[in-house]
């Protein structure tokens, strides 16, 4: 469904061609201060237009519709609003009998028997993260004194990351990325147990996002190569500082205070200039396709703000949540 | 918290040195064959005892004191009892002081003040799989004809499996490993948009499990070094069917048909023989810890029949929710 | 929280006196028709202008912003948004400091600590049943062949409501009602067990609405005075249909296949023209308080179509949920 | 489904003539002294054997299975185990065929399909009230200083309940009541806006209740018969405190901090010694259904405490969640 979320929900709507995209954010304390223009920032960052970038430039102009009042949230759910203004008015029919490789497509006209808008991707496009930026910044606000960064650390496999992105474009393909999140001033204890850990909410928010297709916390997979004596974090402070980080911050699914570290992998972008080979599902032969467009040559140069985002959220949720908090009914 | 599911919902509960641990199963339709001797098979699989894990060895007899009639599932929610009987009487309170690195012990104090079951884990144990497996049984029946294999392909950094638990033991060590599931049969459509995206559902689950420290689709990790012409997987049929697998059988989000792949990374087993640094809580000063105990070598060993029931309980929620089954009401 | 649903969810936003009230509709099969004028009916049957509402006169204008594609649904979330254009700019700030006495000012002041938005009841109007309505032209859509048909029966204990309320209007004061509701065409089956019983679900949705204070079931608070050798409805055929309804169409918390029967009471509207006595929370001191604005005499005038929408909302839920759909699966 | 709740869940399971029924608790606070004594007098309040209850007499002993250590909470979910011990082993497959009038067999056959556990209820039977009862002991644990005090207040449409089931005993019919809850120390702020508003919430869950056919707040169904002028609640403090209480403690969907006040009304029970006419559903005939056993004059003896339960879960639930606790996030 397009809903998550247990005391910080979100509803997420919206096609890439269509009205808008946008999203209701609910479960927000009142008397935090909001206005647009503290969302300009972050949705900055997620913009297109550097290279390496669609040349697509919407506005991404953000509406704060309802939760608000005098510059502050109400406790009501905030809904923000994006018109969609830069929309070219191709026909994309095309795309309901030849679907691209690599893009939802084929499984959209599947699942929604050719009721899909299959525009621009339509409701899986990586336009809808508009939302998840804006309700991010909300979410960083609420989870004060914790701070999160993301940033690209490896594009195209190289860290040289302008290079590998010039060359993508002089090759015109697409390549992919790594992208790090560090959270520092963790108090210890968010997570809920089980099904509630820390892991399994941020891991379920950070696969919403469109072209991620892996994760992985502190050592990660590099741990199923490791020995217990050196994996075990030792405890340097009473605190329960560790001298290492490969837990990432995590014991038993529960934040143990040290910084949070996760890495994710985002897949080179699927709309490439090249002609490609599929199929036509009403005819059932072979064909090539061009897909015109404007495409990102390396979509993960603006993923890191969309996972920032992703895991403020999922901390802002799991802060609502804490134990410590449900003390005072005792 | 420590449930989970739409319309197909677990219930865990337990604790490792306690009274038991078990599972309350929901949405499991009427009609479906169930008796304790089918869950004997994947229960033996997750077992302790070979070589390389825990010889603390339960019984792990499963008593279904609900939700079925006649050796038949009613629609009413099944409850799955596990009793514990071979925890050993041994004073566990040290750790109420002096937190094994690399264990849940310091969380689960500071979170829970120290009314924490804290004997061999508690309710952080990994004995509480022993649910999962469970409802993976059940999840099987559910969503056939799709199977779920999941297995060990890598342990200590190595494809030789025996080997490397064999080294490991001689030097009184843990290993951890990757396990890597394969579902075949899959239908085109499963998973919903956005937040109930396939991807997403399945890590929700897997990291629920303990010890896991990271999860890849498909071409995971190394989609962030390809090329968007080479990691574009091609159809070959009217089906969907593509010539590679790089997305592993997901696009958008969403089943497209191929084999559902990906991989998990399973840290070494936290609790090792050797003398270990850590703090005292209580006098604030670093001292040594020696813990004695069962352990298991390479916990990886008894991850794939877990991983396989949390996938095969993904699948089998997804599967009650899935759109055409929707249709019906237009 | 303002977001509900299993399969069928609504989350909702916005203020009387703000931008806008919508609602975000998420779960809605692809290929259902629907446009804005779709709406407009049952929009117009919530209208005020009638005698005894209030001569406030919104446009009321649905925009669906999302989830529509050539005139049908296409299985993502439907956004409808209702942009308010007849607000007063009075100023409301008295209500600060002053609660009207029977409204939500009070609640709100203290839970909100004076960050509610409180003009014309801010999120705690009436207003936001314009969502509700509007998503239950969608759920009326898809629980074909159900019918649900609500009416005022009753208003300031009068069968014959427009003498009631022309009395009431006379003496400038507000007059409650009783609605009742009938759902015909049923099918045996829709509720799931416990909590997920069909009373259950449809009190939630009734209890939504504002101004309702009490529901009943078929015979409702009158069983209390029956004896069971009555009160059994007599089965009269093959497919459970009986000589009476005390039941209301309703066993175990499932639907019988009977038509579905309840009565909900709702209340005479706060707002009135009278001088009332309140408390200045500033002040600490007893005050007089006129509210001068636009009333309704009797809301329970253009509550039947609200409670009409929460019906097949909840049904709608119900039916997607239902077991029988999941035997696909066995 | 069978499980309810944002931050303290409840998940029931059992029938009344299999091994058990039981109910898993999640969500409680760490710390809370808690025992199984503890449970016994709310238990025994439940209990039957009093004139105008069942003679069937169950010894309903529950064990705490997990989430105790020590005589306290641990955090980790409670699961509480009554197993059946007084089942009368007669045949009941008579129920396959003849469902009887005012129960759930009828509905239980048609939407499990002969799959269900027919015997004496099943899943349905009112001995599920069990685990609520002792989930509820635990609530009101939480809820302090709130105190929840349910009454029978009214018996076949009398007040002097013993005379009235007397009546009904020397009749051999079965009658109905009136159940009022009176929930005092109530704090200003429980209840979220809109669908998760105190009154939606606790009307859930009384509905959840078996034999429950209606609920009123305050004034209730006599407000429908009120004029404005009347039914406003007058302040006469600045706490909020009201001279009169038809709001019956809520305004807006959210408790006002006077006390809380609800009637549910009661059904005669179903299981009475009349000959009854039912339809055979296999052979499609009208037959007559003499069903023996052990049945409640008046199960509405036994309701108060379940109602009492049902309202301090509800009451637990609103306040780990109340707006107040999240202003620390700021």
């Amino acid at each position: 469904m397009n809903s998550i979320g247990t005391l910080f929900r979100l509803s997420i709507f919206g096609e890439s061609h269509g009205k808008c995209v946008g999203i209701v954010v609910d479960g927000v304390p009142a008397g935090i201060p909001l206005t647009e223009s503290d969302l300009e920032k972050d949705l900055s960052r997620r913009k297109s237009g550097a290279k390496g970038t669609t040349p697509r430039q919407e506005a991404d102009i953000p509406r704060i519709m309802s939760g608000t009042f005098n510059d502050h949230t109400t406790g009501a759910p905030i809904m923000i609003l994006f018109e969609n203004t830069n929309t070219r008015s191709r026909d994309y029919s095309f795309l309901l009998e030849t679907p691209r490789p690599g893009h939802a497509d084929f499984v959209a006209h599947k699942k929604f028997g050719g009721f899909e808008d299959y525009r621009g991707g339509g409701h899986f496009s990586g336009r809808l993260t508009l939302g998840i930026v804006a309700a991010g910044v909300i979410a960083k606000k609420m989870i004060h004194p914790i701070e999160v960064k993301s940033s690209l650390i490896e594009a195209g496999g190289s860290t040289n990351i302008d290079e590998a992105v010039e060359k993508a474009i002089a090759e015109q393909d697409s390549i992919g990325g790594i992208v790090e999140t560090i959270a520092t001033n963790m108090p210890v204890g968010l997570g809920e147990p089980f099904f509630g850990n820390i892991k399994a909410i941020i891991a379920h928010y950070i696969f919403s996002i469109p072209a991620i297709k892996g994760i992985e916390f502190g050592s990660g997979f590099a741990a199923a190569r490791m020995r217990g004596s050196e994996h075990n974090d030792k405890f340097i402070d009473i605190n329960g500082k560790t001298a290492t980080n490969f837990a990432g911050g995590i014991n038993g699914g529960i934040s143990n205070g040290n910084d949070l570290i996760f890495r994710v992998a985002v897949k080179p972008t699927s709309s490439i200039h090249a002609t490609q080979h599929t199929m036509n599902m009403k005819t059932g032969t072979m064909t090539d396709l061009n897909v015109e467009g404007r495409h990102d040559t390396c979509i993960a140069l603006r993923v890191p703000v969309v996972v920032e985002a992703a895991t403020a959220i999922a901390l802002a949720d799991l802060m609502l949540q804490e134990q410590r908090v449900k003390r005072v009914f005792k």
